[in-house]
This record gives C-alpha cells, structure tokens and sequence, in this order.
C-alpha cells in the first residue's frame, strides 16, 4: 500500500485522537521550562525527560543528552544505517523552552495552566506560554509522527528529531552540539517548526532568512564632560559629529552608500515575485497597524521585496549625554550608537562591518576616536528550492488549507537554519503554524486550534509527500 | 579726608583683622545650608540669620525676608533717602547657599569643617563647601564694608546688599522678590561677586555673558518599538530623521544654519578684541585639560571670541532605542534630542527656538511628528563698560592685583545679571576671586587665601574708587 493510500487513514485518525493529543500538549504546557532563569533548571530537564519518554513510547530510539546548559533530547525513528522507512531521511527541530512570563500581571490566567478558550463564533484557541513558542508547534510534529506510527506502524521517511531547551536564551549549546554530534545528526533535510503561516488561512514555507550584522560605536572627544558655557564653541561635540556620521549611511533614495554594501545582492527570480505578488501583501495596514501609512526606506522595491529580499542599515539605539528629565548644558565627552544590518543573498557580514566602521573613521573629525564592540554576525539563509522536496512539501501543505501555500520571506534572523547549512550541509523547511497575532513572548500567548490540528495534519501530509 | 586718603588705613585695618575675617568666615561655613535638599532648611535659616545679625553689628538696617523658600536678606547702609555717604547707590549681590556634598567619600576632609591649608611653597587655601561658591566670595565684600565703617564709620558709597539663599536650586523666589520690592533694591550698579579671575594673579570683570536658550524635541515615527527584522526596510526610524535633522544644523564652516540665528550678533570692538588679545589666552592649554587639541566649530574666530562672544548651537543629550549592555534589534518608535544655544549680542531666545522648530518641522518626512518642550531662555547680557565707573573699578583691581584687570567674556550664563538689568534698570559690575581648579561644586572645594585676602582688599578699593 502506497503512503498516498494510507493517508486518509492517517488523517482521519488524527482527528479522531485531538482531545488525547491536547492532553498531552497540555502536559508540556504545565511545564515551566523557562530557560533563561536558572530556577527553572530543574524543569527544563523535565520536559526533556517528558519528550524523550513519550518518544520512546512511540519506538523512537530516544534519548537525553546532557550540555553545559539545558538538555537536548535526540531521537531516532530507526537505528543508523537501518532501512525499515524508504524515504529521505529528515531532522525535525523544535525547542521545549520558553520565555520568562513576567509581568505576571497581565496574564488573564496562570500562564503554565492552559486552557481552551471557544470564541463567539465557535473558533477555539489553546491559552499558555509556550503555546505557540514552540511546545505547540513541536507537537504538531510528533502527534503526526505517532498517527503514522499508530496506523501504519511506521513513517514513510526516516526521522530524526532534535529539541532543544536554550532557544530562548541564546542556544549557547546548540553550535557545539551540532559540531560533536554532526554525522549522528546529518540528514537529507531538516524541518523547523518554529515560524508563522501567511495568515489564518494561508499555509508558508519561508526560504528567505535575512542575515544579521550587530555593531556599536562610541565615539568619543573630550576626556569628561564638559559645560556648555565654558567650553561651547571650542569643544568638539561628539553628538554632533555622530549624527553627521549616521546621516551619511543612506542616500536620497535610502540605498546605503557603504561601498561594496550590495555586493551579493541577488535580484528577486520572476518566480518568486510572482508568488509574492498573489499574496497581496498590504503595505498600508501593515504599517497602519503600528502608527505608519508610507513605506520608508530604499525606493522602487515592493514592500515584501523590502522586508524579505533587501538589506537594510537600521540604528537600534543612541544615546549621549544627558537624557534624563528636565535639561543640563552639558556639552557631552561621548556618544554611542548601536547599529545593525539584515543581509540577504550572499552578502558578507564581516566586510559590512568592515565598511561600516571605515566610514566611521574616516568621517571622524580631529579629536574624536571611535571604539567598536561587535554584536554578532549571521550571513542571509536562502534555502535551494529548486529541489523537488520544497514543492513537495509545498503542494502538501496547499491541499491541508486550501489555500496556494507560498515560499515566503521572513525579514528576521533564525540562526538555526543557517547552522544546518553551515554545519550539517543540509537546507531546511520551515514550515511553522503561528499567526502574528499569537503574542509570542507576551503575556497571554495562544495557539489557535486551527494551527495546531491542521498543523498535525499537514505534517502527516508531508511525511507522506516525501517519501 | 578724601576717601583716597582713608583708603591705607583701611586696607591696613584688613591686614591686622585677617584672622578675625576668617573666623567669621569659617562660622557661615560650618552652617550646611544646601538649599535643594529639603533636610536643610533649618540650616539655610540659620545662615540668613547670621548674615543679618552681622550686618546689624555693622550698623547696616538689615532684616531677614522671607520668600516661599529659603530667606533672602536685605541690609542697607543708610535708610532711604538719607545722605550720610555722597557716592552712587551700590546693590552688593552674593549667596549664602551651597550645592550638596556627595559623595561625600571623595571629600578629604568634612566639607562643613573649614580648615586653613598651608602648601609646600607656603600658600594657603581654606578648604570647606562653600569656601568659593559663594560664602568666601560675599564675606570678601563684608568684610571691606567692616573695615570702611571701623576705620572711618562710614562707607565711601551708599551700599545695599541683596544675599539669596536658593541660588544652587534655580532662583525660584529670586525675580518675584525683585518684583515685589524692585523700588528698594533699585540702585546705581549692581557688584556681584560670584565669578573668578583671570588667573591667580590677574583680576577680572565679566562684561559679556552669554544667554541661553533650551529646547528638547522628541521625534515620533511607529506608535511602539518595532522589531528590526520585522519591518526593517519599511518602517521609518526616527533616530535616522533625527540624525539627518542634527546633521543640517551647521555648515561647513561650523556656523549655525538657522534663517535669522546670527540677526543681533554683533563684531567684537577693536578695544574689546586687543584687551582679550592681551590676556594671552592659550586654547591648546585650554583644550588640552579635557584631552583635545584643535578648536572645533565657527571659523575665522579667536578661541576667546568664539568662547565669549559668538553664539553656539549644541546638542546636549540624545536618546533613542535600545542603549544599555549588548543589544536589541529594535526599530524604535521615538528619538529625542535636548539642544541649547548660547546666545550673544541682542539675539532673540524666542525667534530661534522658533527657527529651530521651523527647521525640525521642515525636515520631518512622512509619519513622523515632532513636539517640542521648552527648557527656558535668557538673552545675553552685555554690560555698559561705557560708564565711567566699570574703568575706575577696574583700576582698583589693577592696583590690588598689581597686573592690568581685563573686561572679560563669559561663555555661561549668570541670570542674575540679566535680571538686574530688566527689573532693576541697572548694569551690574561682575567682580570675583575665584580661580579655575576651585572645585565650585564638586568635592574638597576650596579658596584661595590670596582670594579672601586680597578681594576683600579689592573691595575696599572699589568703595574708594566709586565714591
């Protein structure tokens, strides 16, 4: 019996088993795995303990394995070498972490107690921190693993699966991990559910991650601060001559002048304008949902082309002198500001920083020093979509919703991806179920129900649509 | 007798009465009267009250005022209208307040226990807060008119005295009480006795002080911080406008670019111009205290005459985004800057904070808003050295001193002067002792004892020569 023949009954017992498969969310859910406060240690290891149990209960050959910080829980659905599934062999991705839920205050229920919550018009949406970020979004994974397993007894690929419990504090474990465990972990794909849908109904895969470049200047003229009475007029000021530095950073049409800056900047393929353009992606509630009505930035570039496939030279923050309330004639010793790029294409973010900081110095004017911190550094990740997985994976998702699912852009960073690349020399699909509304990170975050049985659902699709 | 031929005995009665001159000094600096700080309000009372009873023993009219702070206190020499001292009516103006002492940790010694040091090369300093700002600095006045009066028992001129005790908190009594009793106070000139010399052995009288103007203008783009990968590329930053705004406020030559800034500013006189040549002053020594070394902005001007007598626009803080440790990729919503201008000749405070909002405005692209708060203006107040009387006191400084006395500028502002000058209708002769590494509001404060002595002196020889 061909995977295609076997679906329906997959799906079907998907459905069947929702209420059992929110129990056991709900159960992730009650746990407090915040991994950025050390009072929660001991419950991060308990929800890997948690997932890798359940993993084991499923036939994975699962497991725990310790870092210098949280744990990750590793499985696999077959020994190394075994041919029991016939497909390509896949990385599932997800993390059992999630952010600090302060202020408690604005939680309308205690955040690890979740809750289904029905709305007038019927519509149900899971109520919990880690809802969405990513306990949710993992679970749609394994809940279609186990209908397969379930039904069939086994997957119609072989999986792997990593989880993580540092995402949300900066995966100081993840790079190292990766390198040590490389050739155990080293599939034909990866999978990262961790990324949003186009919109309540529209499927995405985004194949665009934008890079990232972070660096902070200070510049700096007098040893002290100084009054203003006394030495305005002869005194160099380095808030004066910061702005003069950053208003040089664009030119007229908001392209950066930083030479060599577009170097590796591919055009957008007819391909995937296209695509883009049938979203129909409006710029102006875009914007007007956050105070904004034009689009600022480099001319003559549609708004998903700017967000997506463009980079950008943005200040993040500036400070110098006195700020506080009320006023001080102080003519300020140093000005600071903390500067970042997204890169996209092949653009190198060591000769972006490099750029930046000749044109800094050089534009310094008799007096003035400029001193540089790095603040990290990540090349743009564009998947090759031109395997027939991706369009696979693509049509999979469109007969789940409905709806034409889109490769689509997404305008942050997710380091991740580019580790599977760099590390394990593998592309990744992110194929996530969130919606921009889910408050991420906020209190009273939410998954929709939607998300998360459609999500399980088009995931068993995929195993299906890749083997 | 004339007052010339008094005048020996009279700096001779100093000499011999230098060390009861100390003693009463040392007693108003033991009081903490730190008028900001609530704590002390008892005290500052305390110092009006000496003030008063002292003057009364000098035979002055003196009473304690009460204002809705801290007491001014008012003495006058003669009852209104009484003829017992032929000269021109003199208003002596110092304060008795003093700034806080912390952190008290760096003071050598307690700052309310006055001590007489004595250095290797067997110069003395009086050490305590307040020895220069302004206890020292009013005592040397008193203490001439103590010596007038025991020697002849009279003063060569009719004196009034003003003494505030809120001059470290911002004058808030200070024109409604010259206000209210402007017919009392209203005199010929005003000494004030609140700056420094040209250095230790050059006196000085401050002519030129420039004005001030303050604004704070906050820029408004998105209605909340945004996320730099979100809607970097789109959204407009506000600390970008900011910076393009700062950017266009001077041109090449360093010179203000506002339509009208320079409307008022006058040339230097040639007479002013060859004085302050004369001073010799040293810009690389000046700059190079604080760790520069090349005079920044107007060109074309002296170091004095950019000090003194030009007009500056500054930025004295900005802030935007993220700017504590390590970094956010934040696209911010707002952006501030606090700006001030010093201000000289006629220059109209209130046509260029209304430039300045023009040009803000003018500058502002699309979504973006500015409002602006006021941070007070004063105009520049320059002194009519045309009178006789600004000569003739300074040649009795340049006798004191034993080297030629010059008209200086100020770079900061001394409201006082100005407010004389509206309210009283009068010019106010700006004669201090104080010298640079007096430690005026930070810790181990001091004055020279050359300062106490030899202005007390100075004093003593003004009366004569104004008589």
């Amino acid at each position: 019996m061909t995977h295609a023949a076997q679906l329906p009954a997959v799906l079907n017992r998907i459905d069947a088993d929702l209420d059992a498969s929110l129990a056991r969310l709900f159960t992730l859910l009650r746990m407090p795995s915040i991994s950025t406060d050390p009072a929660y240690k001991g419950d991060c290891a308990d929800a890997a303990s948690l997932l890798t149990a359940d993993l084991m209960s499923m036939g994975f050959d699962a497991s725990v394995r310790p870092t210098p910080g949280h744990p990750m829980v590793v499985a696999h659905s077959q020994a190394k070498g075994g041919t029991d599934e016939d497909g390509p062999h896949l990385l599932f991705y997800g993390h059992y972490d999630v952010q600090p839920v302060d202020p408690l205050t604005l939680w309308d229920r205690p955040p690890f107690d979740p809750a289904v919550e029905t709305r007038s018009d019927g519509s149900k949406l899971i109520r919990a921190r880690g809802a969405v970020d990513d306990k949710g979004q993992l679970m749609t994974f394994l809940e279609a693993c186990r209908a397969w397993k379930a039904e069939t007894g086994t997957l119609p690929c072989r999986v792997s699966i990593l989880l993580e419990g540092e995402e949300e504090s900066g995966s100081p474990s993840l790079v190292p991990f990766m390198q040590a465990n490389a050739e155990e972990l080293k599939a034909d794909f990866a999978l990262i559910c961790d990324t949003g849908m186009w919109d309540k109904n529209t499927p995405a895969m985004s194949t665009m991650l934008r890079g990232l470049m972070g660096d902070e200047v200070t510049i700096e003229a007098a040893d002290r601060d100084l009054h203003s009475g006394m030495f305005g007029g002869l005194a160099r000021n380095p808030i004066h001559v910061l702005s003069k530095i950053i208003a040089s950073f664009h030119d007229e049409d908001g392209r950066v002048t930083l030479p060599g800056f577009y170097d590796g900047v591919p055009e957008l393929s007819a391909d995937i304008a296209r695509q883009w353009a049938a979203l129909g992606f409006d710029a102006g509630t875009f914007l007007g949902d956050v105070g904004l009505s034009v689009p600022a930035g480099e001319s003559g570039r549609t708004p998903l082309e700017a967000l997506w496939a463009r980079p950008t030279l943005e200040l993040n923050g500036i400070a110098g002198g006195y700020a506080g309330a009320g006023f001080k004639t102080v003519l300020p010793g140093q000005a600071t500001a903390k500067i970042s790029c997204r890169l996209v294409g092949d653009q190198d973010p060591h000769a972006i920083r490099k750029a930046l900081r000749a044109r800094i110095t050089e534009l310094l004017p008799a007096d003035c020093t400029a001193t540089f911190h790095e603040h990290g550094s990540s090349k743009a990740c564009v998947m090759d979509v031109t395997a027939p997985e991706f369009e696979a994976a693509r049509v999979a998702l469109t007969e789940e919703w409905g709806n034409e699912a889109a490769f689509v852009g997404c305008g942050g960073s997710i380091p991740i991806a580019g580790h599977f690349q760099t590390i394990l020399g593998m592309e990744s699909m992110l194929i996530g179920f969130g919606l921009e509304d889910d408050r991420m990170h906020s209190p009273n975050e939410k998954y929709e129900m939607s998300s998360f049985h459609k999500g399980t659902r088009s995931w068993a699709r995929i195993l299906a649509a890749l083997a």
